[in-house]
């Protein structure tokens, strides 16, 4: 049957072929992604080497019938190699000039688990001859025929490819160098002779030498992987159909080697790091795309085409330029020249930087390629943060002392500290400090906000060091665990190198790597694309962004950033300081209520000097405050350390040379024996699960007593003198509808008493964070009282999955790494678990007030997925760290565009 | 108008007012719920002292009219209270013999927040007069009419209670005996005026002197306290309507104390300790109910009224026997003589023991009066436990050392053991031991199963000691904080007694008390009615019940106890022997896999035995295994135990006296040191939420693998020897599908081979707890794996409301006590919360696999409120421990009946 006759006989039998020129384009469910994408380039007219694709209903119908390709299947396969032939201008398995094809698969979604590309395909003893000929180059013919064998009996006739590497090694034992390279001809020429024997050894078939029986193999093969147990199990875990097929690939092999009127290359349509307009790449004549991989030949800038080759590299920008406007967006092109005629092998939207995310995008709507709202949904908002903070400038030099994960992006340099002590003391010395510890817990946080950066041995992307210098915009390395750190000592150990208190060292938070001594770095520069692209980021999304901030300074930061308001001040924190923590402890020791009363109102001046920036800072907008969260224990000493400075005083005892020592001595033990008792008293086996949020409130009621007097003495002080202050009372932990009434009805009655006290009106708001399962089921009791909601997600993600940041370190990096989870839940919101409680506690809640307010303020309220997520569930607000304000204003304005599309 | 046209105009005027003979007898939501009852035992023939109900209908009219009485109803209630005169004999405001009444509320829910009784109204200092007259006890008038404008003022007026105490005070304190009875008839009269002077003071309101005005202000006083702060906040906690009212119930006084031809008493119908039939109380001639309470007059026993007034005691006898043939039940019934008329006070359902519920029940099955269905109703299953342990049989001359929680029923005597070692070594010798710990531990364990009583001076009903105790059958009483225990002196302080080790306790856990020295115990005899109650409730109910056992000898108790398989099997507990614990620790430490192995082979056996044993003691029934569960470093020793044990050694080294002793001494500190590095390394900040459950055998697969095979070979031992195994492994902890998926491959993988290799044919099951809220909410597609679930409800309640059972005794109880929670959520479910879960959860997973097994093992599976809500759910079956399958067969029954009446 002729050729067209064959094709076009598609009303008789169905037709499972299509010549690229022929293919429907856009039909990725009929043709796979790549089948439509090379017929789409067909048809728009690109120089694509010519080749056809055989239909995902092909693959269906060939597994519905055992095995068996469906009638007429080769018939029109043939007429389309033919057409193929005809373009390309050789013959399939001419023994003069041969065309040579590559098989690919192809299914309608991308399924990495499938059967790779097969290359060369056509080549037998004779063929390769030709293209040894023909290339003149004995020594690329043969190698591309081992390859071949190597690459067709892996993955067609299923031999392991360890095999066919031994042949390789062992060859290479016998040349002097000991690289591919140093192969001769012949011990290329019998590699392929062995490998085909390894091939016929291991599955008593012959090495097909015919190229059309390679092609039928290579095609069932593709068809035949559909199902193998990678595939199944990828479709499994993605929900994908069994039932939809793989299309398969068959196009013609170009040449980028055949001369010196030949090569091959890669470029972009702009600079992928500065975002610059104008072709940047690089190339080789007389070359094969592997070459440049290989390196062994160093490829030119592309610029240097235009004298090579002028023509083609005028074709080339020409072609460039359409490619760009065709796709609207930057391009990242592979092409090959074979014998002067420009081929096009790929091209695809070009990864790039964020600043040159920024300046294409914000470019591409001046030249008026794309809209803004495509500039937006363009950039990826987390390659924004990058941009806001200093990056190591040159590190060629730099010596790496560990690495670790990037916890906090920035970098810095500073002398080690090895306590939060001395961090302070070296700070207020005017030195910049990086804090190195074994791991950081509240006590540390004056030594954190005294570094410019932050090191840890242990500890995640959620550990106190992560969140806590995020929050602040500090650099910091979590989890550098091949640090081995003795504070006792002032030392640090590390690859060889070891460092006193002092000694210096540059942070790059944002790769996670630790380096010697002083490497440069340099601040960002925004500049006003960023600004712009955020104002129309602005002015698409319907989410507001508030920032967490437990500081005026951080505040002010995030209203650099666009905060729209706080969404979250830890007011814990705020007793750290060497004079609260004292204070703080007297509280927690106190013997009732009286002296209790009595130790916060030492605390309360620092409260109220803390909320006053923090007004100040945010006129005019929005404050939400969080009463007193964590387990009381935190603010007192750890039982460990103090049963070892029990210890060591009973040691000194025995020792002491005078009985003035042996008194002092014994003041103190008794001193920390006291203190024992009371830490013991307060120990707690799961304090995450303990005394803590509201319940410390619910216990101890003049702690919010207290709180409140201070925020809203503060709040008075603001209206005086003429700032905008919103107050939003929030009350942590709530499990039960009772516990926030009783909550709110103190707040409510402390805050209007200062109030009527000072003769200020002002309207406030007392709501809750919704961060246990059971908050989220009861929401509609609950906001019966509460006038806003924000959802703690970080605790929510603990409760609901029974797993605690601090310890699932140890197993859910291997939990993500296998698949258990598709990512950490702490990072990414877990939307079937946790995600369905922030959906029901959201419907809930708006069901018994109308219009009732919810934002978030965990870790996720940064994370774009997850900013999608909650974009979807309709909340009001994300509350972020400050530095990543502009991620979740970008990430919210993609959410509401991909909205409006669906 | 007469009083007959007044009441018969009801179809012009509505019907506010009906004497009890004449109203609706069931009406409940017309008359509230007293008026319902007086008018039924009226319609009965019962001698009830006339009255008359004014309607919640009224009440809804009186505030729909801003508080004003709706039309008629004056003419309606001087009508009704005719009726009252005429059936009383007594005109009310007479000045010789006067009516006096007493006004209740009643709405037709019971509401405790509401308005209380006033007694005496009518009283007047005009028919004061005539009181005494009657009396002839003038003190008694005047104390009653104190009293009355003391009520009157309070109730009625508003004047707070406190000030006519104050009165009283001031009183007694110039008599010599200092006590109300001392009080002369001038000093009561007295009183009375400063009351009434205190009531002018504060209200500005005369006091009534006038009968009808004081009925008047009576009735609005009842039906202005609808709206009272107490009541509108109880109507919304327990979701009653605003609008349904409440009734006013106005009732002629009765005088038990008008001469010896008048008395008063209480009788039951049957014995209220034993069951025994036959009337059971006491009375007193010329009195009345106060003087019972007062204690100032011996009563004498109800039997010895035959000889005193043997007409009337005829008469109450009949009236008795009357009565429990009435209301089908045993009756507590109180009732007065007056001038020999009997008048029937109250009647109602009697309190009765737990011997006496089952014997009640099963005899009025015999007799006729009530079916079995009703005879399960009947019984309250959680006063059943009782019966099934041993108790303090005569406590009149015990000491009591120490009250604490009553955490696991049952008393024993024995000797004080500190250490679970002693306590080990104290037992094989053959004496009954008394463990007493600060708190238990998994550690414990070996001490817990020797001992004949556990005390613990912390923890709650749901700490490990509590938990452990009651899984075992041993009394416990925890939380005795008045215990003062010094086990390094092996000393024990308590209310000024000091025990050393050895010394003799009494453990009452019935009642949470500690006795000095050997009180003779008595024991269970559950005699025929406790198992013939129990066939009738197992004929009932529709659930199965299990019982949580991890040994042979609890599994052979539970069976005995009539459970229907093994719920829970909890294996870690089978690790705590000394030889087992060391095995243990190896392969906690084991460095890699390998290592860990060959420790796992060690405890392989171990684990075979174990269940080798259960598998027999349940032959034919079905025995739920849980994998491993708890974090492993619950098997090492403590971190602070060891920091202090490092440091004794570091001491005893400076004063080390020979070379080898310190060359012994390094080596222990070596080894302690080592130790020490592990234990820090598997320290959790929140064990709780870290690696354990099926986190452990995802790490560590080789840990599910030893478990798996243990369990399987002992199973292939019971098959061949003809036991009935029907093995259901349980895998831990599960939050994600694919957990579940890789766990359940690995047990089927290991189990089949098993099988394989033993020859042996043998059908199992694979499942899961579902113990996170995660689970419950993605319970479709676990399911898809799980072949069963079995709710994990305590687990789930630490996550759901965030809450450490380990923790929670802090503040847990300050919030039941205030209402914050309704009851302690580890020992009755919380319905609204980790109930939806335990519905979702079992919603789902049946969705996504018809007909799903699923159960509850949780402390909430012995709970009958609990077991009520999982027939209501659906469950399969609960599990509990063994002593308490008796009470989840009787609730489950009882869940059923009431379903089935619902």
């Amino acid at each position: 049957m002729p050729a067209d006759a064959a094709l076009a006989s598609t009303d008789t039998a169905r037709r499972w072929v299509y010549p690229f020129a022929q293919a429907p384009a856009g039909d990725k469910a009929l043709l796979g992604g790549k089948g439509a994408g090379l017929a789409a380039m067909t048809a728009a007219g690109l120089p694509v080497p010519p080749g056809f694709t055989i239909t995902t209903e092909a693959c269906v119908a060939y597994q519905d019938a055992g095995h068996h390709f469906p009638e007429g299947l080769w018939d029109q396969a043939e007429a389309a190699l033919a057409t193929v032939e005809a373009a390309a201008g050789r013959r399939f398995g001419d023994a003069d000039d041969p065309l040579l094809l590559s098989v690919r698969s192809g299914a309608a979604v991308s399924m990495p688990g499938m059967m790779d590309t097969v290359l060369n395909l056509g080549l037998t003893d004779e063929t390769v001859a030709a293209l040894a000929h023909q290339t003149g180059d004995e020594r690329f013919a043969y190698d591309a025929y081992r390859r071949f064998v190597a690459m067709f009996g892996e993955i067609v006739m299923g031999v392991e490819a360890e095999r066919f590497e031994r042949l390789m090694r062992r060859a290479k034992d016998q040349t002097e160098g000991g690289r591919d390279t140093d192969l001769s001809v012949d011990q290329l020429k019998e590699i392929v002779a062995q490998s085909k024997r390894v091939i016929e050894g291991q599955t008593r078939q012959h090495f097909p030498d015919r190229p059309r029986e390679q092609l039928r193999q290579a095609v069932a093969a593709v068809f035949d992987s559909w199902d193998n147990d990678r595939a199944v199990h990828y479709r499994r875990v993605h929900a994908i159909p069994d039932d939809i097929g793989t299309g398969v690939t068959v196009q013609a092999m170009v040449f980028g080697n055949k001369g010196w009127d030949s090569g091959t290359g890669v470029a972009f349509t702009r600079d992928p790091s500065t975002g610059e307009k104008g072709l940047y790449g690089e190339y080789l004549l007389n070359a094969q795309g592997e070459d440049v991989v290989a390196g062994t030949r160093t490829p030119r800038p592309i610029a240097e085409m235009a004298g090579d080759l002028p023509e083609t590299f005028d074709e080339f920008r020409a072609l460039a330029d359409r490619l760009e406007a065709t796709y609207g967006d930057v391009q990242d092109i592979e092409f090959t020249i074979e014998q002067g005629t420009l081929w096009l092998l790929q091209t695809r939207t070009a990864k790039r930087s964020g600043a040159a995310a920024v300046r294409v995008a914000v470019e591409m709507v001046a030249e008026g390629v794309i809209d803004e709202r495509t500039a937006v949904a363009r950039v990826d908002p987390d390659a924004l943060e990058a941009l806001l903070h200093p990056a190591v400038d040159d590190d060629a030099d730099a010596v790496l002392l560990a690495e670790g994960l990037p916890a906090s992006p920035g970098a810095a340099c500073g002398r080690v500290a090895f306590t939060s002590d001395d961090a302070e003391t070296r700070a207020a010395d005017g030195e910049p400090v990086v804090l190195v510890r074994q791991q950081t817990s509240p006590e540390d946080f004056h030594g954190m906000v005294a570094a410019v950066a932050v090191v840890t041995a242990e500890g995640g992307m959620t550990s106190h060091a992560a969140v806590v210098a995020r929050g602040m915009g500090t650099p910091c390395v979590a989890g550098a665990s091949d640090l081995r750190i003795d504070p006792a000592q002032g030392r640090l150990h590390a690859d060889g190198h070891t460092l006193v208190a002092g000694d210096w060292v540059t942070v790059d938070g944002a790769t996670g790597r630790v380096l010697l001594g002083q490497v440069p770095t340099k601040d960002p520069d925004l500049g006003d694309d960023f600004h712009t692209l955020m104002r129309w980021a602005d002015d698409v999304r319907t989410m507001g962004v508030r920032a967490n901030a437990d500081t005026g300074e951080d505040a002010a930061k995030a209203r650099q950033f666009g905060a729209e308001g706080i969404g979250l001040c830890r007011t814990e924190h705020m007793f750290f300081g060497d004079e609260r923590l004292a204070a703080m402890r007297q509280m927690i020791l106190a013997d009732g209520a009286g002296e209790r009363e009595a130790a916060l109102r030492t605390l309360l001046p620092f409260q109220r000097a803390d909320f006053d920036a923090l007004f100040r800072a945010m006129d005019g907008l929005p404050v939400t405050v969080r009463l007193l969260d964590p387990p009381l224990h935190e603010f007192l000493p750890d039982l460990l350390e103090l049963t070892g400075r029990i210890a060591e005083t009973k040691l000194a005892l025995r020792q002491a040379a005078t009985l003035d020592e042996m008194d002092r001595l014994l003041d103190d033990s008794a001193a920390s024996r006291a203190l024992l008792r009371q830490v013991e008293k307060l120990h707690e086996q799961n304090p995450m699960l303990g005394l803590r949020g509201c319940r410390l409130g619910m216990l101890y009621p003049e702690i919010t007593r207290m709180q409140v007097r201070a925020l809203f003495e503060a709040a008075a002080d603001g209206v005086e003198d003429g700032v905008g202050v919103f107050p939003e009372v929030m009350v942590p932990l709530v499990s039960t509808a009772a516990e926030i009434e009783t909550q709110a009805a103190l707040v409510r009655e402390v805050a209007d008493a200062v109030l009527a006290e000072r003769g200020v009106e002002l309207a406030y708001l007392v709501g809750t964070m919704i961060e246990l399962p059971r908050a989220a089921l009861r929401a509609g009791d609950i906001a019966a009282t509460a006038e806003f909601f924000s959802f703690g997600t970080n605790d929510l993600t603990q409760t609901t999955f029974g797993l605690s940041r601090d310890d699932a370190g140890r197993f859910l990096s291997a939990y993500v790494e296998r698949g258990v989870l598709p990512a950490d839940p702490f990072q990414t919101l877990d939307v079937d678990g946790v995600g369905e409680l922030v959906r029901l506690g959201t419907e809930r809640g708006r069901a018994a007030r109308a219009g009732l307010k919810v934002g978030i303020c965990g870790e996720h309220g940064g994370d774009p997925a997850s900013v999608a997520f909650f974009h979807g569930v309709g909340l009001d607000y994300v509350s972020c760290s400050p530095f990543r304000v502009p991620v979740a204003r970008l990430a919210a304005a993609r959410a509401a565009l991909a909205a409006e599309g669906a």
